[in-house]
């Protein structure tokens, strides 16, 4: 067991302050990592206020780590000292299940276990994420980074890029189809930026009239106000997909007569309020209301090699750790583009 | 011109009564049809008390349509007098949309000629239904029917029997995966019949013990009562595709947490009442709610030639004309096993 410096909330709502965790010495099968960023995802504000319940304290947050790996187990093959590599959402998964043999862990019949806020698989041991100087994870949980990306733009690729990448995929996105994002935040701008570079054409929904220019940079065709009722009647049958990466309440009905027939709207995060469905405009269409999570590790590497090769990292902010509960209150009124990192180079 | 006797109702919620209609007679792509037999669907009901609104008055029911062809157009070439020959919900769509070229035209972009309670493409002649001695559709709308089907047995192939199917070949239903039907009237009987044929193994949900018996003889292997919720928790992550088939108010959470992985549940009736989807059911396991609409004719045809092959009709009781009234208020109370047929060859 080694000492690590980390920052962690102690209670619901309470701010982040330093605080000492263990992390386990690397077994034959553990990679361990010195981390450099960590995102700052929207779900850290969730789980620290325990707005989803059964929030574990005190909690280090943090699942979109990069790093460099400083030892490996015996039975490490395909990763040495000095890797860049990356930590997602999970760290464990019961590996057994027809999901986990496919490649889908994030689907986990028996439950991932989530990089932080979460129980090892011996049920006792809780997870610490990535507002700390190292962590130790098993080598089937651990990403490569393509070098030429900027290692602090990539660190939202573990959570914001894979939760857009791998719908874009599963539905099959590629040139000739047209993409509708609903939203202009962390996931948003990765969603336009991913599905534009598979070739679709992307609309962003948006409430702000001020996002249009920026949507327009990272790839964006079309911007449509979505409270202009005229807007949305202008686009009817028009999407293939769409990705709502938005949480607060808002109506899905008029989104969903804009999906051509045999459309998707799919929900990336979960709105606070359950979505009322107007069945007509599901059957009149063949139309179809999912919903995504994450992505498998398999398809995470793949995401971060298709990024590698595009040049595609996230927008971001990078803060030094003492600004991470600044950071938080800014997130909240989402006053950032679009994602903060929090550069932990310099070791706590 | 003709003058048809046919069934109708003068009003909203007005009893159907005797009333004759006038028919074009048949132009060169046209078939003439005397009716054997018309269905007694659900929708009817809707449409003569004007539920949706729209309703055109007087009103012949009827898209279940059964009969012979006793004249034919100059161009009509793959019909000929005698055919037994069946027509659905639609009569005549644009013919020039992407879902009209792909034969789908039931999401035709212009909506369909229905084949009542709407108007001809020239937007003026209103359309009367099967509750009528003879009906004049285009070649094009009209469907065979297999010779060794019984024949009021298979009129409501023709909307419940595609309505079923169609959802069934769209989510690539096949031996090995798991078909739950919820609900079991006519839409319901023929989803099972038709799932159990695929090869799939079918589940009946229902609220009345009662119906067990018969849904296992139609073919269901689980009977599951969706009150109990021992009953639906051991079934958890168990069916690939839910065909919902009840149009009450009814909760789809505890449905959709019985479907799979990227399992779905698609909604073929419109619900009184707008489903409150939780998110989390979605996202958690990548599922989909859905809607779908009858079916294309070529894939009518296909599901009739299906029917023949395997010697499918629809579980129906048989009634004369002067039982109409008596038959809509027993349907109201689902108490027919499982569709009225309205017997016309008297012609009333």
């Amino acid at each position: 067991m080694k000492t690590i410096k980390a920052f962690a909330a102690k209670t619901a709502n309470a701010p982040l302050v330093p605080f000492e965790i263990t992390r386990r010495d690397a077994g034959p099968n553990d990679i361990q990592i010195k981390i450099d960023y960590c995102g700052i995802c929207h779900s850290d504000l969730h789980q620290v206020a325990d707005d989803w319940g059964g929030s574990i304290y005190p909690m280090v947050p943090g699942h979109e780590i990069i790093g460099r790996i400083v030892n490996v187990g015996k039975k490490v093959k395909k990763f040495k000292i000095g890797d860049s590599v990356g930590v997602g959402c999970f760290v464990d998964s019961c590996r057994k299940c027809v999901s986990c043999k496919q490649g889908l862990q994030q689907y986990c019949t028996e439950g991932f276990v989530g990089t932080y806020n979460s129980y090892e698989k011996d049920r006792v041991t809780v997870t610490y994420g990535g507002y700390s100087s190292e962590i130790v994870v098993d080598q089937n949980y651990v990403l490569k980074i393509p070098k030429n990306l900027n290692m602090a733009g990539a660190a939202p690729l573990l959570c914001a890029g894979i939760t857009t990448y791998s719908p874009l995929c599963h539905w099959k996105i590629k040139k000739g189809k047209k993409v509708g994002v609903i939203g202009l935040g962390g996931l948003g701008h990765m969603g336009i930026k991913l599905a534009r570079k598979m070739g679709a054409e992307v609309s962003l929904f948006t409430t702000s009239e001020s996002k249009a220019k920026d949507a327009k940079r990272l790839g964006a065709r079309r911007v449509i106000l979505s409270k202009d009722k005229n807007q949305m009647d202008a686009f009817k049958n028009e999407f293939d997909l769409i990705l709502d990466t938005v949480s607060g309440p808002h109506d899905l009905n008029p989104y969903i007569t804009t999906l051509k027939r045999d459309g998707t709207l799919v929900l990336l995060g979960l709105p606070e309020k359950n979505p009322e469905i107007e069945a007509f405009n599901l059957v009149l269409g063949r139309r179809s209301v999912a919903g995504s999570l994450i992505g498998g590790i398999r398809e995470t590497q793949e995401m971060l090699n298709f990024c590698g090769k595009h040049k595609i990292t996230s927008d971001v902010e990078v803060i030094k750790p003492d600004k991470i509960n600044q950071a938080y209150e800014r997130l909240k009124l989402s006053d950032v583009k679009y994602r903060f990192v929090i550069d932990l180079r310099d070791r706590l």
